[in-house]
C-alpha cells in the first residue's frame, strides 16, 4: 500500500473502455467524499505531456523500441516526482489510466523480447507498484472496432489489427497472472453502467479494507 | 576497439575548447583522407537533438535529475543507434564532443550522488566506450570567462561558478584516472594551435596502432 493514500492504475487492450471507466470511477470516489487525482500516461504531468508529444507523434520508425522505453521511462518518473507521490503522500486516490503495466506489455511483447529490460529499468527508476491494477479485459474484436472509431494523429500503437489485439490481450491476462495480489480482471463486455458497478465495487472495498 | 572504425569522444569543462578541438582535429584527419563524422552530444541525430531541446532549455528545476538521465540515455541511445554505430560500422572515425562521461560527471557529481544510477543505465541501455577520450584539461577560472563570453539558451550547465567548475574538473581527472586506458589529457591552457598539435599527435598514434 502506497500509504497514506490509495493507487489504482488501469489497463486493456485499446478500446476496452478503460478511460471511460476511469473517468466513471473518480465521479463515484469524488461523490463519495473521497480526494482523489484523475491521470494518465504516458503523460500526467507537464513534463511528461511534452514527452509524450516526442513519443506518439511522427512516423513509427521515429525511434527504435530501446529509445522509446528509456522516454516513456522519463515521462513515468516525472510523472510520479510531480502528480502521483505528492497526491498519495497528501492521502489522495490516484487513478492512473494505463501505468508500468503498459510499457511491460506494449514494449516486452510487440516490439521485441525487452521485458527484462522493461523490468531492470522500472527497478532501476521508478520502483512503485500500483495498490491496485484494474484490467479491463475485452474480446479483441470488440476493443479493435471501437479503438478505430476514434483514431487520433497518436494512433502508433493502434495500428496493429486483430491478430495483435489478441497477443495483447494475451499479454495482460498473462501480467494479471503474474501479479494476483494487486491485479483485478474485470469484464469489460457488458454495457457501460454494469461494468462500472464492478469496477466500483472493487476499488470499494480494497478502500473498506484499509 | 569499436573496429573497423575509431570512436573518440572530448570532454572537459565549459570553455576548455574542447568544440573547437574536435573540430580542428576533425579537418587533420579529413585533410589525411580519413572519412570523418563529427558529432555531438546531448544531440547527434535528429532525435536526439529534439530530446536536447527539452532537456537544455527553459525552467532549471525542470526536471529531477533522475529524469533528465533518463532523457540523456533515451538522446545516447538514438545518437548511438542512427550515427555513431553506422558510421564505425563503416570504418568511419566517429569524433563526439561530449559522449557518457559527461553525464558521469554533472549528473554523477554535481546533482547528487547518482554515479551508480547513471553506470547502471549506461551498461543497460549504451554499453559502448570511446575507443580515446581526449580530455582538455584548463583552470577553472580561464574555462568559466570563456563559456560566460557566449551564453546561450542552453545555459543551464554553465550557470554554475568557479567552485563548480573547479569541483567539475576534478571530477573530469578522476574519470581519467579511473578509466587510464581510454583517456588522454591534454594540456588545454596553450595556444589552440598547439593544443591542437598535441591532439592530432595523440590520435595519429591510435591511428598507427590499429
Amino acid at each position: 500500500m502506497n500509504a497514506p493514500g490509495l493507487f489504482i492504475s488501469f489497463e486493456g487492450i485499446d478500446g476496452s473502455g478503460k478511460s471511460t471507466q476511469a473517468r466513471l470511477l473518480r465521479d463515484h470516489l469524488a461523490a463519495g467524499g473521497q480526494d482523489v487525482v484523475l491521470t494518465r500516461e504516458p503523460g500526467g504531468s507537464p513534463g511528461a505531456e511534452e514527452i509524450r508529444a516526442l513519443v506518439l507523434q511522427g512516423d513509427p520508425d521515429r525511434w527504435s523500441a530501446e529509445t522509446e522505453i528509456l522516454l516513456f521511462t522519463a515521462a513515468r518518473r516525472d510523472h510520479l516526482e510531480r502528480t502521483i507521490r505528492p497526491a498519495l503522500a497528501a492521502g489522495k486516490v490516484v487513478i492512473c489510466d494505463r501505468f508500468a503495466d503498459s510499457t511491460r506489455m506494449y514494449q516486452g511483447l510487440s516490439r521485441g523480447d525487452l521485458r527484462p529490460v522493461v523490468d531492470q529499468l522500472h527497478a532501476l527508476m521508478i520502483g512503485i507498484e500500483p495498490d491496485l491494477t484494474l484490467l479491463i479485459d475485452m474480446e479483441p474484436a470488440a476493443g479493435l472496432s471501437r479503438a478505430l472509431s476514434r483514431r487520433t494523429a497518436e494512433e502508433r500503437f493502434e495500428d496493429f489489427g486483430l491478430p495483435m489485439q489478441a497477443a495483447m490481450r494475451r499479454g495482460f491476462l498473462d501480467l494479471a497472472a503474474e501479479f494476483p495480489d494487486r491485479f483485478e480482471v474485470i469484464d469489460g463486455s457488458g454495457a457501460i453502467d454494469a461494468v462500472s458497478r464492478t469496477v466500483t465495487a472493487a476499488v470499494d472495498a480494497r478502500l473498506r479494507a484499509r
